[in-house]
């Protein structure tokens, strides 16, 4: 799957990844109003809002992008109906040709994880036959259990040519709290990319492996340590944007084949109707400010990789 | 809620916790064949299957016990039918007074973790109206991204009086891989055992916080250590039983009081009748066989407490 993704990447010019995160404050207000007439202010009637948003907008956006992300919590808060339409979500960008990046970050023991990585990546035995449930390409796993907690999620990636992107160094403000701090002279984050690189080393695909990584823009220069220290790992780059992530930041994530990161921006994004820059559109036309949005972050990357003299490809 | 639970907790004279987390191979086949009967071999059936399985354990045991702890993975994996069975199960057992530990292991950023909260033990706001989604009493926290990360599910256990067990140091035979390492002279797990003081220093109820830690059975030394470190944090024990953990290693979870400790039991319990010693009761009667399961570690435990001239209360 890695390899899927870096060909996508390099037709789209663009190593830039869609965060489907969908905040019912985002959804124009024509859409959430039709949504709850047809199925009240209820569970059901958020769930299907966010469904027509996140329709236009990769209607909007898929041929410009290799990859979306939709983060699970934000179907989560829905109950029932929301992972619902998380699951139609994956299923349309799958469709349309876009690799789809389960933001998860599940992560437990072993025989738990199992059954995580089985929802999420691969499948599950009923009776004699077999079912993918949410059957995302790629999911986050958090690494604090250790390597048996990650483990079940490698060998279904190795089953079923799917991928992880392991949490190293999370683009919040507080991550430094347990992430940086010493280890043997070394921040637990590198301690933990330590095992990325071990965990990863027999799934590649040609120079990639299906372990990556993931490490926030807003912490750039742990980026350009950690991009050494994995060099096979794909880096997903959460934090661009809406966090204050810049793409002069960008360029210490990718190797020198211009390859190796994928840059995340949500709210940059799917909310873009709502900043300033994009007022023009007006709230009718949300999918196209969305539309404008992608094209500003992907040249904005391809500049400051140019001028590092870094190619895509 | 911490006060409800340990009400619950004195009121059965049993510290257990029943892990509701349903593998398709525990489930008695006279089940599974009629619930496939009924919607064939499909994640329908599966979620049919594991809710009449739970159901059935949960009525012959809830008189005996405080709480039952979901393990949502199990149902994550059978995709949309499981969740809608997750959230029946959950809906079941408070029905039954049970309180609802979700062993859900979130976390994120901040904002994604106030989903998540959102979505496990508080209220999602829809145009004029709320709801909760899956409506948990209590659920479990991962803290890797640190106090941003978690500080949106205290927010949500004071003003919804819920509560969350944070992971400490987990029963897993990995777990020592990041959370043993030393910052400091000190393991990590002390210092996020640190921040659960801190974080849950101003959501008392009583004695007792509303911020809780998991500490595995299989690690006694260190759950005697980290008991006196948070002496006001009540400690989820998983790891007791199949996972090798015993009722002479649960006394140092324990405060004086005799307070302080829930000791979780999962396939120990609701797969017992697959276990040589509750072999008389035949896969027909599995749910006696769990009820007995359950007698059994009640006095594991009571001894156990006894011999360390502990009191319940």
């Amino acid at each position: 799957m890695i390899r899927k993704l870096i060909e996508k990447i390099q037709k789209t010019d663009a190593p830039i990844v869609v965060g489907l995160d969908p905040m019912l404050s985002y959804i124009p207000e024509h859409i959430r109003k039709q949504a709850f007439e047809e199925f009240g202010e209820t569970p059901a009637g958020a769930a299907e809002a966010v469904w027509q948003y996140n329709k236009a907008i990769v209607d909007a956006v898929y041929d410009l992008i290799p990859a979306v992300k939709p983060q699970i919590a934000m179907y989560e808060q829905f109950g029932v109906p929301g992972m619902t339409v998380f699951q139609k979500t994956v299923d349309y960008c799958k469709e349309k040709g876009l690799v789809v990046i389960g933001d998860v970050k599940r992560g437990d023991i072993g025989s738990t994880s199992a059954a995580y990585a089985a929802a999420h990546l691969g499948r599950v035995q009923i009776g004699s036959r077999s079912f993918a449930a949410f059957d995302e390409d790629f999911a986050t796993v958090n690494p604090y259990l250790g390597t048996d907690g990650v483990k079940p999620f490698v060998d279904v990636c190795r089953e079923e040519k799917k991928g992880i992107f392991v949490l190293v160094k999370t683009s919040n403000p507080s991550s430094g709290e347990f992430q940086d701090r010493l280890i043997d002279g070394k921040p637990l984050y590198e301690h933990v990319a330590e095992k990325v690189v071990k965990w990863g080393a027999d799934c590649m695909e040609g120079d990639y492996s299906l372990v990556g990584a993931v490490v926030g823009a807003t912490y750039p220069e742990e980026g350009m340590r950690l991009r050494k220290m994995m060099p096979n790992a794909y880096i997903l780059v959460p934090g661009y944007g809406a966090q204050g992530g810049k793409g002069a930041d960008l360029v210490h994530f990718f190797n020198k084949d211009g390859l190796g990161a994928i840059v995340n921006s949500s709210r940059g994004i799917i909310a873009a109707y709502r900043q300033e820059a994009y007022s023009q559109f007006g709230e009718a036309h949300f999918a196209d400010a969305s539309r404008q949005a992608v094209l500003t972050m992907r040249e904005d990357i391809r500049q400051a990789l140019a001028s590092k003299r870094m190619k895509i490809f």
